[in-house]
C-alpha cells in the first residue's frame, strides 16, 4: 500500500542553472523569497560553519537504526545533487561517516541533510563534505530494512519532493519546489538588489523607522513614547 | 493596564565606567561576584566564539512571529548599549538579521541578545556583531503588532530592567542591575586578584584540598579514603 | 547502604599502552570495535572543536549545584586520566571552570568528561584542556555535600566504572571496561585496515551497492526499481 | 508564488464510510495496516485520555501568534471533519480556545490536530471536544496575518493534505490519504482478526517465540542462552 | 551585595477579596484581560487536574539541590497564599513532598508553584493539595545553603514579587502584580461577560467571520476563495 | 567482545519477600531510604496514574527500531518480575504493545520499564498493566537484530543488573540492587515510622523550623528577617 521498498530512478530535477545560482543568495533570502514557506526546523545545524550549498533532492527514507538504503541511495546520486534523508522515526543513531560520504563525494553529491545523527565529523569537516544534522552521534546502524528512494518526505518538518531544490547554510536548510527554482532566483535577486540600497542606507544612520515609513502607522497602532 | 505600546526614551544607564570595565572581567567571574544571580538559561549561546562585550541594555518586548519593535528600539540606542530582546511566548523565528545588525552598529550598539532565533549569522560574523540567542533561524517575521521599549522584560530566565549591565562571553550572559554596577567591578576585581594566586598554587601542583584546608571539614562531614 | 562519601584510592586502570592508542582510532572506530556499546549521548560536546583524547576514568559523583567532589577527585589523578562526573540528579550547574582546570591539567589529567555544566570555556579552550559536557553555564556551586571518587557511575546514559578507557572526540564519547582496552585496539586495528581499501574503492566510484554485494539481498527483501 | 492567503473550498474528501470505520481500529493499528507511515511525532498527546476519532482533514497553515486562520478554517468544516493546523515556524502559544471549540462543534468538526499549543483544555473537557496538541498554552494570538486553509501542510512530521483521513486517540495521530482510506479499513480488518487470534494465545501462555516461530532465526542470527 | 539570605517578613498582599476572585475567571481570561503578560512558561503542569486556585505570592529562591529554605518560607505563609519556588539554575530534583505539603497546609496555603520537581504526587493528589511544576521527580534535596524568601523572583519566564496574585489552573499559571489586582477583577468580568454572548452565537452556528466582521478585512489583506 | 546475542537464563533475583515489600513504601521513600542513589531520569512517566509496584528486573537489551528481544525476554520472565528495557540509542518507537502486554502478564510480569515509547496505552490502561516510558508512539518495530537478555543495562540514566528491585509508582522508577532488598525495606520501615510522627506534627500547624531545629543552623549562615 506504501511506498516503501521502491526507488524511483527517473526523478524530474529543478532546473540546473536555477538550482546553482540558489546557494549565492543563502538560506534567509530565498526563504523570504520563496513567502517564508520550506523551512526545516531551527535543530538542523551544519557540522562546520561556513558551508553554503545548492542542490537538487534526492530523498532517502530510512528507518531508525538502519542504514541499508544510504547505499541504494548513493546509485541515484548525479553531479551537483543533495542528499536529503528521512527517518520513519525519531532516532539519533549516527546513520552517515566517512565512509559513505566518500561514496557520495565521488557520485557528485554536494551535501547531505538528514534528520538525524552523523558520525566522523571530523573526517568530513577536512575532506570538507557539508551535513545538516539534528546531531551528531558515533552510534551506527544495522543494514536489514528497506526503506525507499526518491518518495516524497518530510524532513525536519519540511516536505521533500525528488528534484526539488535545496538550499543550505549557516542559517539552516529551505526546500525550493522543483517547479519555483526559476522564479525563486528571480525573487531572490529583486530582494537582493532591493537590500543593498536599504543597507547602505541603515549603514549611515538612517533609521528603519524612517526608511520604512513605520512612524504613521505606528502612532496610529496606538504606540506612545514617554519620557 | 499593561506596559504595552510603550516607548521609554529616558532611562537610567548603569555608570558607564563601570560597565564598560565589566567585560574584561566575563561572565563567570562577574556572576560570581554578584552572588550568583542575575545568569541568563544556558541555552544562550554566542554565534561565534570569541567574543566579549558589557553594555547598558535597552530592553524590548516582542511578539510571536513580529519584530516591529525592533526598528523603534533602534532609535533608543545609544553608543556602547546592548539591546536585549524578550518574547511574550516561546518562538523559534528567526527576528533579526543583517539589515538590523547594520543599523544597530550605525547607532553604537554591541551586542544583541535574544531569547529566540537570529538570522544571517554568517555575515553577522563577518561583521563581528555578535548576538547570543536561543536558537538560529531563517525565518523572518512581520511587522503588525505593538510590543515596548525599555520597559522591564524577562529574557531567558532573567529579569533585565532598561539601563541594567549586560556582560556576556562564550559562558553566557549575566545582568547586573544599574545601581550595582559600580560595586560589581569592585568585587570582580577583588575576585581577580584572589584567583590569580590560587591559579600560580594549583598549576606549581599543590592541591584545592589543601589551598582550601577542605580535608579536615571533608573528614568531619564523613569522608572515608578505602583502598 | 550506599557508596556516598568514599573515595577509593587504588583503581585498576585500563592497560596504559592499550588506553593510550585507542585515541587515534576515534570514537566512532572504537564503538564499532566494541560492538556497539558504552557510547555516551549525543547531548555530550566537546568545548572546542578538533580535540581528540583517551585516558583511564577517575571517576566522580557529585550532588546538583555543589562540586566539593571534583578537588578530592583531583587528588586521584595520575597522567593520562580521563575524569568522568557524573551528578546524582539533572542539573546545569557550571561545576567546573580554570581553577580546576589548572590543577587537572598540573595533576596530569588530559580532560574532563561531565554530565552537567562548564565555565570558563574561553580560557579552557586556550589551555587546550578539552571538557566534554551536556552545556556551558557560568553558574557556580557550594561545596557542602559529599558524593564519592572512584565508584561506578552512570554518566550521560554509559556505565563507567574507575579505570575504564575513555575515547573521545568530535563524534562525542565512549567507554571501554578496562578489561577490554587491548582487545578493543586490536579490534580497532582491523576495522581501520579493512577501512582503507573500502575508501579507495568508494573514492574511485565504485557503489556500496556492489562492494558489499548488496543487490541481491535487497532485490530478496523485495526493493523494486521504477522509472 | 506560494499558496499564502488562499482557501480552498472544494476539496476531495476520503470516503467518508471509510473514514468513518477508522476510529474503531485506532492508530497503532492502522499505522502498521498502512506500512508503517504517516504518524505524527509522539510530542502530539491528547489533552484528555479516551477520545478515539477519525475524519477528513480541514487543513489550515497559521503564523506564529497568529490564529486568524482558525475562523476562516470553520467555514469550511462538514460535518464529520478533524481541523488539522500548522504552523509556520515552531511557536507554543494557544491558538484555540473554548470558543473556537464552539464554533467548531456547531459546523460538524470531531477534533482538532495543532502543532503548536491550545488552551481552556478544561472547559475543552467538559464538552468533550478532543484537540491533540504541542502544549498547552493560555497564551492568546492576535488576527493579522494571512496563512492558508485546504493547503497541503507538514503537521508534526507528516504531511497532511485536505481530505486525507485522520485517526486520533491516545496512542497519537495518524494520517491515512484519501485515496488508501478504503484499503486501509481492508487492511485494518485483516489485521485485527489475525489479533484476536495471537492475543488468545498469548494469554494462555503461548510464547511469541513459538506462536511467531521465532526461535530458529534467533539461533540463526547467533542467539546464545547462557546460565 | 545581593539579596541571598534574607527574608522579607511584612510584605504587601495583593487585594484579598480580588484576588480570591480571580480563580474562578481561570488562566486564559486573565491573562487576556491583563494584555497577555505574565504568563509562566507552557511546561508548567498542574500534577492533578482540575485544580483552579488563586492566591497571594510568598516567593522563595532556592539552590539546585537544596529545599533548606522551603522550611523558611513556610512560616511566612498566611491563609489564602500561593508559594512561588525558583531555583537560581535548572534542576530537576524533587524539591518538595508530602510532609512539606502537610506543613504549607497547615499553615494556610493554596498551592506550590515551583520551577523545578515535586515528589510523593500520590499523596499530594489525595491531599488534594495542587502544585504546578516542570517535572516530577523522587531526588530529594539538602538543606545547606541560604536562599531568600520573599524578594523579587523569576520563575518559569514570569517575574513574580512577593505579594502578587498568582491565578493558576489546567491552563497554566499567570502572575498579576499586586497592584493590578482589583482591575484584573474587573476587566476579566468585563471579558467574562461579553464571551457569554459570543459563545450563543458561535454554538448556534454563526461564524467567527461574520460575527468578528473579519470578512472585509480578510479580503483587504488578499485572502483569495478558490475552487 | 560484547554481549550481544547473549541470553541469560539463571539470574539471582532479590529476595522476593522484600522485594514485594517495597512496592507500598513508594518510590520517594525507597530512593531516600537507599541514600539517594538508582534513581532513572524523571522523564519516565505512568501510562496511568496510580500503579505502585515492585518486582525484580528482567533487563532487555533492544536497538533503535526493533524489538525482537522483547519476545526472548518474554521466555524469562518469572512471577512478580518487571521487565526493564533499554534501547542502545535514543529512539522513540513503540517498541511494546497489547499483544506483547498479554504475553508478558501471562508469565507474570508486573510491569515494564522503558526507555523508549510505548503503544496501544489505551488498551493497556484497561488491562491495568503498567509501563513507564519515555514517550507513547503508535510506531511499531521490525524484527531483525539481536541484542541482550539478563545483561546489566543502563536505563533512563540508572545502571539495572538482571535481579535487582524496582519500584514503580507516580513520582517515577528506583533501582535497589539485588543484595540491598533487605536492608532498603528495614531502612524504608525506619523512615516511614519517622515520618509518621513528624506528619502529625506539623499538620497540627508545628512549623520545620522548630521540629528539625533549624533556627540556630539558619542563623549561623548567616540568614536575616527584614520588614
Amino acid at each position: 500500500m506504501t511506498e516503501l521498498g521502491v526507488v524511483r530512478r527517473r526523478i524530474e530535477r529543478a532546473d540546473r542553472a536555477a538550482v546553482d545560482k540558489l546557494a549565492a543568495f543563502g538560506v534567509a533570502t530565498v526563504h523570504e523569497a520563496m513567502g517564508r514557506v520550506g523551512l526545516m526546523q531551527p535543530y538542523m545545524r551544519p557540522i562546520f560553519p561556513g558551508a553554503q550549498v545548492s542542490g537538487a533532492a534526492v530523498t532517502v527514507l530510512l528507518h531508525p537504526g538502519d542504514n541499508w538504503m544510504m547505499h541504494v541511495a548513493a546509485e541515484q546520486i548525479e553531479p551537483g545533487d543533495v542528499v536529503v534523508a528521512a527517518i520513519s522515526a525519531e532516532c539519533a543513531d549516527g546513520f552517515f561517516g566517512d565512509l559513505l560520504a566518500t561514496s557520495f563525494k565521488a557520485r557528485g553529491a554536494r551535501a547531505l541533510v538528514i534528520d538525524a545523527g552523523v558520525r566522523d565529523v571530523r573526517t568530513l569537516t577536512e575532506m570538507r563534505f557539508p551535513v545538516w544534522s539534528k546531531c551528531v552521534s558515533a552510534k551506527g546502524t544495522v543494514k536489514a530494512t528497506l526503506g525507499s528512494v526518491n518518495i516524497s518526505v518530510v524532513c525536519a518538518g519540511a516536505l521533500v519532493k525528488p528534484g526539488d531544490a535545496i538550499v543550505a547554510d549557516d542559517d539552516g536548510v529551505v526546500v525550493v519546489p522543483a517547479a519555483w527554482a526559476e522564479r525563486a532566483v528571480a525573487a531572490a535577486v529583486a530582494r537582493e538588489a532591493n537590500e543593498g540600497e536599504k543597507r547602505a542606507k541603515l549603514a549611515s544612520g538612517v533609521l528603519g523607522l524612517d526608511m520604512y515609513k513605520m512612524r504613521e502607522p505606528l502612532a496610529k497602532a496606538g504606540l506612545k513614547y514617554v519620557d
